[in-house]
């Protein structure tokens, strides 16, 4: 069973999850990886995953057989379970709570070589239309407060399987990182009347300098202060705070510009490891003037050290304007 | 020159360093990385750093020659420099700021195989004396506010050279990890009238479960929630706010748990990658009843992927119980 706990000093949670646990001898690196002779994630070997939760299928072909052309499972090694009760309780001055949650997979295609970047455009809108739909059906539990859809790709940038997969992470607290998206913004609305993100879009819209794409109802920009060279913000050019809400229009929208944007990424980059982040309200909220969704980029090229673990500065060798331009002008 | 650009939503700080810039090709993996042939830190290359402002030397060595056991540079390829004015201005909606600041670099020892690890404990206290006489010089400067020691050791944990060194930044603005600890041990301190780190070293020593070394007024403990396996807090037993307010014995015991603590480290993860920081009051404050220094080291033995960009919250697979087991048990 997992725990959270939470920092005393500055009330950041941790998942302790041991049921993850390895003994230390376990980090001791390991020279070589043994090369993968079949892959979990591929048509065929269904039966190597929990069973499915919902799945893009062949009419005709069963539940956990080919047949599909992408596939939701619960993760077989979660860091957050949906069973038990949300206990919370102290030890001495520190808190901990159970570590209740979902901890789910997207198997974007049955392709073991393909991925966001190649598939067609209905491809990785069933993608996203995937985790929409994970979204709505777990927001019917009350315990849980939010979901985070994630990917990583490449090693580098944290995946264990090659096979093209994104995350879905369900838990019982709202993350810090939202949290402080949502006073931020709170903050600047009550200042201003106005959502500090659309104030972003129009900016970068009439200025162009950080602009990457714009079409189909979302933009596609580098944030002014990025904390990684290349990261990049993808969200809808109109006021929404819901991912969930999207209609399939708004879906297909988003589907164009993150292909679009990594097909970019990887011309000017040579196909990088990254990860992406899909940031939205907390579950089951009002619509939120002052919080408007948005996906986060981030390729993985640099190392994140000591000065950054320290201080959370982040020490950035690309400006943005020149990240954005690159990324703008790069031809097919 | 450098520039500090705050982010408009979270207002997170980030250093965008167009003088460490690099083209876009410059991120294309490097399959092979060339063999150092010679290395700047090592003696008799003196002249490939910019002069010392601070060693331990041989006495009638001359300057920026042979003779030392430990020297403090300034960083070639600064992220923040000393020149210039502390100039603020917007762009649009945004905020920035010169980067005006320091960055320098503390050669730990001339042996180029030696570490922290296996340095006589006289050389260690030298360095951590280092520390001290340049944040005592740095703090003239009422432009800085705050100085971050800190040191990368090893490819994977960010250090770009092998020879043993350690870093020293001094930023024009408290970081923000810094004022997320002062602000809730602040709120502690409002609560209780007790600081929250002396409560946590007092649970910790009755307890035991986390506690891996406990000698010389220093307190070496596996926190209740680290963001990290392995992670340990390493902090003066008796209250003090102020690193650089400390003592020649205290420093000296500071060096002997360092070194007890990396050796276990060494031994029980085989050597590996590792960063460590040191949170101290800021600059020229009072002394401080909510501010208890310390020193956090992380070993480099996980990947930090979408979930923690996204969320803020760590995954960690072993319980910082588990990991003091290890640490506290390992013979030598």
């Amino acid at each position: 069973m997992s725990e959270l706990r939470k920092d005393p000093v500055v009330g950041r949670w941790v998942i302790v999850s041991s049921e993850r646990g390895r003994r230390p001898s376990d980090f001791v690196p390991q020279p070589v990886r043994p090369l993968l002779t079949s892959c979990v994630f591929c048509p065929g070997h269904e039966d190597k995953t929990p069973p499915e939760i919902l799945a893009g299928r062949r009419s005709g072909s069963e539940p956990n057989t080919p047949g599909w052309w992408y596939r939701v499972v619960p993760n077989k090694f979660p860091a957050l379970r949906i069973e038990g009760e949300l206990e919370a309780s102290a030890e001495g001055l520190y808190d901990q709570m159970e570590g209740i949650g979902a901890h789910e997979v997207v198997i974007e295609s049955p392709d073991h070589g393909a991925s966001l970047a190649t598939l067609p455009l209905d491809a990785v809108t069933d993608v996203l239309l995937a985790y929409q739909a994970r979204v709505l059906d777990l927001a019917k539990d009350g315990r849980l407060q939010y979901i985070l859809a994630f990917k990583n790709h490449g090693e580098a940038a944290g995946a264990t399987l090659e096979h093209p997969h994104s995350q879905l992470i369900a838990t019982p607290i709202i993350p810090i990182m939202v949290t402080e998206e949502l006073s931020g913004s709170a903050e600047y609305y009550a200042r201003h009347e106005r959502c500090v993100w659309c104030d972003i879009v129009r900016q970068e819209r009439r200025q162009g300098r950080r602009l990457i794409s714009d079409r189909d109802g979302f933009v596609a920009l580098a944030p002014f202060a990025p904390r990684f060279p290349f990261e990049t913000w993808i969200l809808p050019a109109e006021h929404r705070s819901a991912f969930e809400e999207s209609g399939v229009d708004d879906l297909r929208g988003l589907a164009g510009v993150l292909v679009e944007f990594l097909g970019r990424m990887n011309r000017v980059l040579n196909d990088p490891p990254f990860n992406f982040m899909l940031h939205t309200a907390p579950l089951r909220a009002p619509a939120l003037d002052h919080f408007h969704w948005h996906l986060e980029v981030i390729p993985k090229l640099t190392r994140v050290a000591g000065f950054e673990w320290g201080s959370g500065f982040f020490i950035n060798p690309v400006p943005p304007e020149d990240a954005a331009t690159a990324l703008r002008e790069i031809t097919g």
